[in-house]
């Protein structure tokens, strides 16, 4: 293990919850690492929360265990997990969240409330805290995930889709950051399939080929490229593409062969 | 001590004013964990900063040290405390903000500036930084109080009413969190105390009897529930309650006996 | 070296990215201790950078690496820089942003990235991640800056103006708080030396004299004060200046010798 905990989720920063769930694995893990990821994934917005994760988790050292809470079915049968991909643990509710993630898992396992944090010891509304903490806690420690969990064959998909048509890929934008910079789902490899001169079209905007980097258009100029993340973006340089192009999440990407007619 | 330190402010995370507070820790007890409950206590709002700590300190491990800071009198004669209760530490002015969280204190303290910082080193409008953060460094390190501190006898109080009125009982919502959730300061006991049957009310909307989570309500329903805070709330299933209902901080909550007639 | 990291950037906390960077740094430093100051700079604002950093770095213990990044020129040929100042280090874009913190450096070195992260691992958008915080997390472990960096001559600077013209001195409101407080860039000595009977003019106000803190005027009242990072500020007590008197970044303050005529 890395000794490193990250946080994802959609609690916001407002209210005293993300600072409860530190609290509860200190208590248990008194010298884990702990990194927030984002607490501002929309409220309930599983997908978003899968995006955010999927994007960010590679980043860690192996051995890290990303906790992640976007759970509107808390309390509900739905179950808990504690996945293991790629040399990291994945604990969250099998919702989806965990999946683009962890979509190639070594192991499932489902945990059982009971046995990861005592009986009774469970709230009906707040098992980021009483549950899901916990887990990562004791995961964190290298506690046998058996101890508190049984395995289970599959969990819950959410995986965005990215269509080839004939000569076009098309896929959605997952996110727009903080800079109005719009994130799809198309790979790189998928991006450059196409041929060597692109069209991109979303909504009225046509973009010409993809560029490196912000600084290789002029100021306020929209372009493509290909993100940090390793999917196409779009951004406007030191602008904002969503409020100057009006592109949000879901917004449909298409990127096409051709040249600049 | 467990060498955590838990942050309360209405500080914001704009500024760099949480990240100087922690610095200076950092300087004094390079081995402290620093854990931040919120910064987002609404400028001034002592009654907010009070029921946050409140909610929380209880999640964290004996001997952590609560540094909480809204300290709209900052400057002033109004006394610096460093509380002790039930193994553990609250540091804060005495303007209210700790007595929710540390009201049945075994030792009050008033810190001295000059003992806790030395001479000339507090400035006159940022005793989060030059006092309240070092006292609690201090007491993270395991220093003696007495080195830097006077006994008191007593500390300013702010408890939320809670009224019992023939078979009613009344109290007031405390907070609303990031999901439109509506906090109300009636703890369970005095919920179940009313009777099997219930009926809650709060402006013109009346809920009839408890259920224990979201799920056990249609979406977009309404519901009361006792918290993971352990009183009485109030929300909308994958709604927000302030919205739908206009419900905030303030409003005044009422459960008597009665069924759904 | 004091194995803390503080971190400043104009990321915002809704994305990734912010824990992108801190995975990163863990991997390559597991033991540093990161310090957020302030995710909050306006998006390219290169000057609010400049000036929270300069307001900051010196609560941090000697040997503090401060890893700074707001940089809307990431993928051009603008240098990366490590900049040792006064016993602690900036790390960080050569666009101004380290020059009010580190103005008097004793080293510029200019990072080499395939030093830094090893070839090919630089994304064309992300030097926050991929050469900045792996420069700062070596620099925090103590290897030599010279294994990744050469030295360079000199930095660009971005360093407010402070005029004194006859008997008034006249500098600009360099941010504003989240209490509405306007902090300027006129230090406390050229404030004193104006004389002992002074008026500060910013807009349509007239402040007359300084006082110590919030609590020496009545509720809702303007005033002028020494701020705890020891420059001239003006605020309302128990209220907002911004708000209510317009003043905000830029604004043009100006103090002159007179008393209350």
């Amino acid at each position: 293990m890395s000794g490193v905990i990250s946080f994802l989720t959609d609690f916001g920063l407002d209210d005293s919850y993300v600072g409860e769930m530190k609290a509860r694995i200190l208590g248990l893990a008194p010298s884990a690492r702990l990194v927030d990821l984002t607490h501002a994934v929309p409220a309930g917005d599983v997908a978003a929360g899968a995006f955010l994760l999927s994007r960010a988790w590679s980043a860690f050292p192996t051995g890290t265990v990303h906790l992640a809470v976007v759970d509107p079915g808390v309390g509900t049968e739905r179950a808990a997990l504690a996945v293991h991909a790629e040399g990291h643990w994945f604990v969250g509710p099998d919702n989806g969240l965990l999946s683009m993630a962890a979509g190639q898992p070594d192991h499932i396992w489902r945990l059982e409330p009971d046995l990861v944090a005592g009986e009774g010891a469970l709230s009906a509304t707040f098992h980021g805290r009483d549950l899901f903490a916990p887990a990562a806690a004791r995961l964190c420690l290298g506690d046998e995930v058996a101890q508190f969990a049984n395995p289970a064959l599959s969990m819950n998909g959410l995986e965005p889709v990215v269509e080839v048509v004939e000569d076009r890929v098309i896929g959605e934008v997952l996110w727009v950051d903080h800079f109005g910079n719009a994130i799809t789902a198309i790979d790189e490899a998928s991006v450059r399939a196409v041929g060597p001169e692109l069209q991109i079209r979303v909504g009225s905007l046509r973009l010409h080929g993809l560029h490196r980097t912000f600084g290789d258009v002029e100021s306020l100029t929209p372009l493509a490229y290909i993100g940090s993340g390793g999917t196409l973006e779009l951004a406007v340089r030191d602008g904002d593409l969503r409020e100057r192009f009006g592109v949000d999440r879901g917004a449909r990407v298409e990127v096409r062969a051709g040249g600049n007619r």
